[in-house]
């Protein structure tokens, strides 16, 4: 969609890669940017890469196409971001996929009938009790949504998501061509 | 282990849960607090839960017990979070784990192999492309880094770690029984 002046005005979540050193102060840095243009962080995670001394952050965030190009050119300018990629913009097609662990109540009746549900999920039931289930399930946001509607009349006592994680699909990957400028 | 003075001074791996106020700028703070103190956080996630408003924070990090607790009673002081709990300081035992997507060499021979190696540790493959898979595994940090390891030799592209997520085991939840001081 472009306004009158041709720009792209769509406010649409955007997914975007980092790469960073793995430091203290990184995260408060990057999180700073966003909340200086009162942007919300819908989901972030941060995980290790195969060389310990860099972290890997998914951040997925809302907002018009040209505050979130703002911030992606604020970001390559930080201490310690290697590289940022905004996976939406790219034009680039990726798999996006979170992993959710949700509390549910399982007592009597309810019990079978939750482990129905898991497992047409595919969830995996990673602790029990006799009053409840932890249920591991992952996938896309519309997958993970659905899910917890169908737990929700069981009584869900707790849930926690990774946020988003995604990689580009094919052999692409994001590579640390750039060196850190500092 | 405790020292002469009958602290604890082990340092080891902190899992910590957060409930927070879904706003710009938390995130931030948050952050900035651990780098204060120069501790670096391995892994953090934050994720939807059933209230929109709020969101949930999974951090990972290391550190003398004395001061993750000065860190725990910072955090509860900071605007828009609501809760603070450190589940390894806690005592309760708690299921951690993680998601990861991992893009990898598959071609010709290598291309069986990999799928085996998926199968054995129920990996999915969630992309598929002449050169290469992107294959998606959960679990605890043993067997992560068992797949990542045994991968190694086809060829990793990619890596993307979500970061832990951990709820209590049993019926206990981490439940908004603290309102927001602010």
């Amino acid at each position: 969609m472009k306004n009158a002046n041709g720009y792209e005005s769509e406010i649409r979540k955007h997914t975007i890669a980092l790469l960073v050193e793995n430091r203290p102060g990184v995260l408060a840095r990057i999180a700073s940017l966003f909340s200086a243009k009162n942007y919300n962080i819908h989901s972030l995670s941060v995980g290790e890469t195969l060389d310990p001394s860099v972290s890997r952050i998914t951040i997925v965030t809302s907002g018009h196409p040209q505050i979130i190009e703002q911030i992606i050119k604020q970001l390559r300018r930080l201490i310690d971001v290697i590289k940022v990629v905004d996976l939406t913009a790219s034009g680039d097609k990726f798999v996006d996929r979170e992993m959710v662990l949700v509390k549910v109540n399982a007592k009597g009746d309810s019990r079978a009938e939750v482990m129905r549900i898991s497992d047409i999920f595919r969830g995996k039931i990673v602790d029990v009790s006799s009053e409840t289930f932890v249920i591991e399930i992952t996938g896309d946001e519309g997958k993970i949504e659905a899910f917890i509607e169908l737990l929700k009349p069981c009584g869900i006592r707790e849930i926690v998501r990774t946020g988003k994680v995604a990689v580009v699909r094919g052999p692409k990957s994001l590579k640390l061509t750039q060196t850190p400028h500092h």
